[in-house]
């Protein structure tokens, strides 16, 4: 078989993501520096945005059985773990990789420079204090973390007791997670108006999200279909995409089938769900690349832009007020610069954020000069690094 | 078993139906002619609007076996029956109950006026050469009267040799359908545009929309899973009900099983499919029945706006000024009319094509006085009339 994905299993995944890092440090990250790129867009990356392991996000109704399942992927407890059928994971837990079982808490968490989790911080003490690592020794860690999430509730019970931005911790995890697993029960399946605006929040990441219907032995044959036709019925309607989104039906913890009439199905598609969590780790090779390489694209056009509104700049008089007008008609400056430096009008940022973050610059004219080596070398990164590395890795292994 | 659903089934539907025709002819048709209801709204019903069979109307994309399943209900072949792998059925063909096997051409159809079809005469010549009746003797069709539709194909293939309103006469259908069911084929489930567009006609008409899925068995079980879900996944989304529809999943036909894994299920899911179309003739009576008084009470506020207006115009001159005024400012009048006769503004019909009906009428002094003792005679109708009619039905019985 030749098929590129395939390929990609033999690949030495240390090997790729140390190569990326360096790429990111020597040739993309000094363009970034020097064009303020952090200011417009997003922070650098660190270390750990590239070989942090492949995230798997948990979310649903409470009582569905998320942390059952975690439970039966670990193959034992986790420290501090709670199951029972009144909601009770009240806190985002990150099961990670450890040779000792232990709990950290959310403050240490964030503080840790070599941990994906620093971004949480801002969220502040009232969020920190409903989330937790634990580390702890099981196979599945190796290759992937997991993160357990409070179970949603409907109504007003939900909004009390959470003092926290509740949806940018969620969309703050669904960016990062490689796969979302939005788990339903099929034995009371009503998506409630909170758990329906968390699917949407989802939207933007649908290529992540699977949905597992849960407990699925748990009911008649002919009941687990209706379940399953009125789940599709209402997640097509709040999704909107056109392709459909894969469900995994089945009973995702320890205890044997109680309604046996379906078990060569759900058991395939236990199987099934299984292989597509163990193919995360490659997969996960794939969308760093793809994400560094966006994340190049972007920088390079920042670069420009920002080194085509410093050249209209006066020398001397009038600086200021040739800026503000700069700013006043962005959108026709950049599709100027555009025209001018050849860069694809796909790869532009929308404008409005732009604007306002030009609005907080006092004077472009004190970037520094963009050096077009540097743009060169970054260019390189496309056209040779990449492809050099694949090729090396693919050969070492 | 108290509930009036259950208990209607020992009612005399004949006797029923008789009793709502004789009501019809003798207290709600003289005040549809003497205030030209037909005019404005509808032509008078015809006996065959009271006692047809209810009508299943069967639809969807070419060759998910629609004729199979007519066929399948029959016990044989209808005269003029063609089935087969390519699109085969170019007509709407109604099928129903006679002593032998005939057929009756759209033409001839259209003009018998004991046969609920009269009303398909306006889409003209093109569409009648594209109709057809046939009649049989079948047990089924003692019951109900099952209508075959086109298959539909997709993009240009399908405007193709349509000339005719193919929109309008679907509408038709659908509006005096009891039953409409979309069928779809396992193998090959692509909603097309065109499909699409058809299912999106027969959204007003939700509750009675039933959606097969036929050819289950030719498939795996995980595979039906998968086009199971898409399906509603997809109909969710056109059809943008909270209510799921219901999907029957199975293969109607008279071959046995190909894949007998979901034997049972599929067996059991078209005894509910049969039991679905069983239950017909019963509804049809409540339907009937609430139909005519929707009707009577439509009536009941059209001679009141036409007395109430008629009233306002003056004994000699300037009646054709007054009139134009009082059309002009419907909507105000017929505020008015509802608070002077006390009249439900629900039942009021839209302004609009009201005000149009208006404005071909040259003088409406010219109407008959509102005779106020056939309203009181129709009103009883509600009141005592359709009481006393259930009353003897079930009775007699
Ligand atoms: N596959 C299953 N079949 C039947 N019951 C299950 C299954 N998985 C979990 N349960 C039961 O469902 C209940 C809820 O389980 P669990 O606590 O894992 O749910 P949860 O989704 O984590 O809830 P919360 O959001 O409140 O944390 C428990 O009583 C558990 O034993
Ligand atoms: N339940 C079934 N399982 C497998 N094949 C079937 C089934 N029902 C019908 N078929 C086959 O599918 C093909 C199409 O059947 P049929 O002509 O009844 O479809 P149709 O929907 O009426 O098509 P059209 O819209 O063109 O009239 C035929 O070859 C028929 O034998
Ligand atoms: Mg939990
Ligand atoms: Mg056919």
């Amino acid at each position: 078989n030749n098929s590129p994905e395939l390929e990609l299993e033999t690949f030495d995944k240390d090997l790729i993501f140390q190569g990326l890092k360096r790429m990111y440090r020597k040739k993309i990250l000094p363009l970034e520096i020097s064009s303020k790129y952090g200011h417009f867009h997003s922070p650098p990356l660190s270390p750990s945005d590239f070989d942090a392991k492949p995230m798997v996000l948990l979310l649903g109704q409470y009582s569905v059985g998320k942390t059952s399942f975690i439970r039966y992927l670990l193959g034992r407890d986790f420290p501090g773990i709670r199951i029972g059928p009144e909601p009770t994971t009240d806190r985002f837990t990150c099961i990670l990789d450890g040779e000792v079982d232990k709990i950290i808490p959310g403050a240490a968490l964030c503080s840790q420079a070599d941990r994906p989790f620093r971004g949480l911080s801002p969220f502040g003490n009232n969020f920190l204090s409903k989330l937790e690592a634990v580390e702890m020794d099981a196979p599945i860690l190796r290759n992937i973390t997991l993160v357990d999430t409070p179970g949603i509730l409907s109504g007003a019970k939900q909004s009390v007791g959470r003092n926290y931005d509740y949806d940018n911790v969620m969309k703050w995890f669904a960016e990062r997670a490689d796969l979302i697993i939005i788990m339903f029960d099929a034995h009371k399946l009503d998506i409630s108006d909170e758990l329906k605006r968390v699917i949407e929040m989802m939207k933007p990441h649908a290529d992540k999200v699977r949905v597992v219907l849960n407990k699925a032995d748990s009911v008649s044959t002919q009941q687990l279909m209706r379940v399953y036709g009125a789940l599709m019925w209402q997640l097509g309607k709040v999704m909107n995409t056109p392709e459909v989104c894969r469900v995994y039906m089945g009973s995702f913890w320890g205890a044997p089938l109680k309604n046996t009439e379906q078990a060569t199905l759900l058991n395939r598609e236990k199987l099934d769900l299984f292989q597509d969590i163990a193919q995360l780790p490659q997969n996960a090779v794939m969308r760093r690349i793809n994400e560094l390489v966006k994340r190049a694209r972007g920088v390079k056009v920042h670069a420009y832009i920002i080194h085509y509104l410093r050249k209209q700049l006066p020398y001397t008089f009038g600086k200021r007020e040739k800026q503000a007008r700069l700013i006043d008609r962005l959108d026709r400056e950049l599709i100027m610069c555009a025209r001018r430096y050849e860069l694809p009008r796909g790869d532009f940022p929308p404008v409005e954020p732009l604007r306002q973050a030009l609005l907080e610059i006092k004077d472009l004219s004190e970037f520094p000069k963009l050096d077009k080596k540097m743009v060169k070398e970054m260019d390189k990164v496309f056209s040779v690094d990449i492809p050099a590395l694949l090729e090396k890795a693919r050969g070492e292994h």
